[in-house]
């Protein structure tokens, strides 16, 4: 079958999932390699797509009353030399400013040795340190809280192998960071954001999440809760997509962030954070991809509905134009998703066979091939990019103009709706509930050697005990023999008796997800 | 006379200019120093600016053609290596990364040794280079041209002397870069980028400009051309808020941005490149701030209409409280500037007093006080930043509601053209046209004694042969004893005969501005 991506996931050999992704990632032209190890260039329609999932994000943040602030990219050695001995298992793969200047040496630009700092400077990981240190001066009073603060940054985390989007050493997010009086504050902060992510995943992103805790042994480095929402990629792996940590008073006694309260008497703040990345891009490609390259959730389209005139350089081309101009124009003026319709016609000088298939490729929601017949009996041919093929066949319909744009909002909300069921079906699917032991589960995933460990499997929900410290890593030292993790245990728990620990024996108290991981 | 600001800057002591401006800054809560030396936190209000320049500049950038990219942070440092070779006068004074791990020797988190780079990594200065890298490959036919890339990122230079705003750093900025098959092309871009950082700095930042040529002594580093916008401070000196540069194919040539023309042989692209920064924040409030703290034009005023409740404890107050709700969404319903207006109602627990000085002193354009008189009168007390006083006291109005909604946006356009307009009106009475000579240009400006040098001179427009190499710097050489600098040559010359260079007694070719500086 003819196919508008040169490499297909669905061949027999499932190893090609991997390249399956770049070849959707490099050929709807969103990304590349950078010559900067791990780092990528973001080009305009992966850069759209971040733009739109930003828009979308900001608004929700700021509506439950987060206030955007910008903190320094550098963080100073001390801060996180302050937090590592207070936490265990700090990460240490950062990139670190030494120097500030660069001279030139017998005729080569060199670092200039004399110009050293007296402290190294950390490039941000992550900014509760920084953040932190404002926190401990902003805040007196029990009246200065609650303090709601979000940023968008890039961060670096020096990574050894990297994928565009899924894992580069830097990459953009969003950072919640917020300060609390007292524990039942910052618990309702932590799932709020949670729950923000959860709906803007599904609503969003059209790509249905679980939401759940990461078990102990997989919190942030400190955090008293770690919350996660998981995608379910289409080779069945996890995705985790977002987090939420609640931190207790751990950092704000690592950093001294205190308040007088009501009564008088002094307290910590109880602290959160969260955030989500340019990550989430890498979520929707595996997610809604196909074997002709990406698909687009509208709400998150650069290019919502895209015109492809047939022009055969002949008199008739100016009539043709001139139909999809006003064609662009009158859908530029309806709104879909609170916001305008984002149309466009693609005037480049190409054919138009090349054209059609550059949008296939990029997800373009809907495109809509005009001729001069179009044009002549006041018609558009349109094509569903979430419906492309009738078997090996391009699936199109002539439809009249008005026809189309009276029903167009509602067939973007359509697309919108079919993505998402597409995908909640596909996990609702492979989500497996009733293995009962670890025989059972490794029999079921199968072994993990290279070839076998990407057969599409799903996830399991099992029941345990929620075992800590050394039986926890036990546990998780069995799991990784078969490739596996603990994803999280679900918001949404199954009541009454659980039954017996898939791993202790003894009695479950919650169900938790096993998957293979990104 | 009673201020908001606890620094005024019309004391008699000018020197104090600088010092109010510190003030300005930290009573409206826009910013505030940062451990990392040199950098800043941006608070909500500041940042709250920014994102709404952001905004505006962002779609006129889109609605010119322009797609935003994002490029690595870092770049090796044998990328800068080939410019500095290829461009004197190359910027050294740059954050060098040359690690990549920290870890605890001897109970003490340090940098490891043994993860040094094999080749260090500059945090941006500029992107020039990683973008440049990016066209030579993107690049490859007549047909690929132009490219009309932006990006909006955080960039960082090694500082000594730092201002918050306006010299920090790290700071942030958008950057345009482009390529095009010709100079005239390349050249119409760079002025169309000039115009549109015009056009945005009098309509949305209410700043006048005067826009020009940079004398070739102040170019970009290996730029052909570079243009800029000079903005007057209200203590006369003069602030570049933004520029604009044709980079001929010097930068083409050394990166290897090449493409076959349409006859098929090969040829270097002309490039550009143009930038404004969050600088603007500092060139508003020294245009548009008073001995009361900020104003703002209301285009980019994070809220524009705050409504205070004058609460007494008492059980009017819930009255009072609902009358504002209703007022504030009814406000927040009407569309100013093309956008939703952005009214408040402040319920924080505070005194009304100190509420409304803590607005004066952010500059919110329009303050409504409602008392338990209002609310059964149907009225609203209106206070206009713009124009705050009336001899010692505060001018406030009392108005019908419908009245003042109804002309809620006319008002807000008010204030904005008001701004403009006392800004315009001190620029044009600043501008000394007419200085013929040398020591008449030293006598008015007077001594650069520090003592001397702030006094208010504004501006002079001279003539001048438009002196290069040596002689330039000679010129150069006798201003910066007066501390002064020639900003640029005005895009708007006077025509017919211009009389004598004021340096080098040749017949003059141009007008170029004079004046101390940022």
């Amino acid at each position: 079958m003819q196919r508008a991506l040169s490499i297909s996931r669905v061949t027999g050999n499932r190893s090609t999932f991997p390249d399956w992704y770049q070849a959707v990632v490099r050929e709807a032209d969103m990304a590349e390699p950078s010559p900067v190890r791990g780092a990528m260039v973001i080009k305009p329609w992966g850069y759209g797509i971040w733009e739109l999932i930003q828009q979308d994000l900001d608004r929700r943040i700021k509506a439950t009353g987060h206030e955007n602030c910008y903190f320094p990219l550098f963080i100073p050695l001390s801060f996180l030399a302050k937090e590592a001995e207070h936490v265990e298992g700090f990460a240490r793969e950062m990139a670190v400013v030494t120097h500030h200047r660069l001279k030139t040496i017998d005729g080569k630009l060199q670092v200039d040795p004399d110009a050293e700092l007296e402290e190294p400077l950390i490039v941000r990981p992550t900014s509760e340190t920084i953040i932190g240190d404002a926190f401990s001066r902003w805040i007196r009073s029990y009246r200065d809280l609650p303090v709601l603060i979000n940023q968008w940054a890039n961060v670096v985390r020096w990574e050894m192998r990297t994928r565009l989007f899924l894992r580069t050493s830097e990459f953009l997010w969003q950072e919640g960071h917020t300060a609390h009086a007292n524990a039942e504050e910052a618990r309702a902060e932590t799932l709020l954001a949670l729950e923000l992510y959860r709906d803007f995943s599904e609503r969003v992103l059209a790509m249905p999440v679980i939401a759940g805790e990461k078990p102990e042994n997989e919190r942030f480095p400190g955090a008293a809760n770690t919350y996660s929402i998981e995608a379910m990629m289409q080779d069945g792996k996890a995705l985790q997509a977002g987090t939420s940590h609640y931190l207790g008073t751990g950092f704000a006694e690592a950093q001294n962030i205190r308040f007088q309260t009501d009564k008088g008497d002094w307290a910590h703040c109880h602290t959160t954070s969260w955030g989500v990345s340019t990550r989430l891009i890498g979520g929707v490609v595996m997610t809604h991809g196909d074997d002709d390259g990406l698909r687009l959730p509208p709400a998150i389209a650069p290019r919502q509905i895209v015109i492809v005139p047939m022009l055969r350089d002949k008199p008739e081309d100016a009539e043709v134009l001139a139909y999809g101009e006003a064609l662009a124009k009158e859908l530029n003026g309806l709104m879909a998703f609170g916001v305008p319709v984002r149309a466009l016609l693609d005037k480049k000088p190409l054919r138009s066979a090349e054209k059609r298939w550059n949008w296939v490729r990029k997800g373009a929601p809907i495109i809509l091939e005009l001729g001069p017949r179009d044009a002549a009996a006041g018609q558009v041919t349109v094509i569903r990019r979430d419906d492309l093929r009738d078997g090996d066949k391009v699936r199109s319909q002539a439809v009249a103009r008005e026809t189309f744009v009276g029903g167009a909002v509602a067939m973007l909300e359509e697309i919108q709706a079919s993505l998402f069921a597409e995908a909640k079906a596909r996990l609702d699917g492979a989500l497996i509930d009733g293995i009962k032991t670890f025989d059972d589960l490794a029999a079921y995933f199968g072994p993990a050697a290279e070839d076998e460990a990407d057969a599409f499997r799903g996830w399991a929900k099992v029941v345990w005990a929620r075992p800590t410290g050394a039986e926890l890593e036990a546990v998780d030292a069995r799991l990784k023999t078969l490739k596996l993790t603990i994803r999280n245990a679900p918001s949404d728990q199954p009541g009454g008796d659980l039954g017996t620990c898939l791993f202790t024996g003894r009695p479950a108290v919650e169900a938790i997800l096993i998957a293979r991981a990104y």
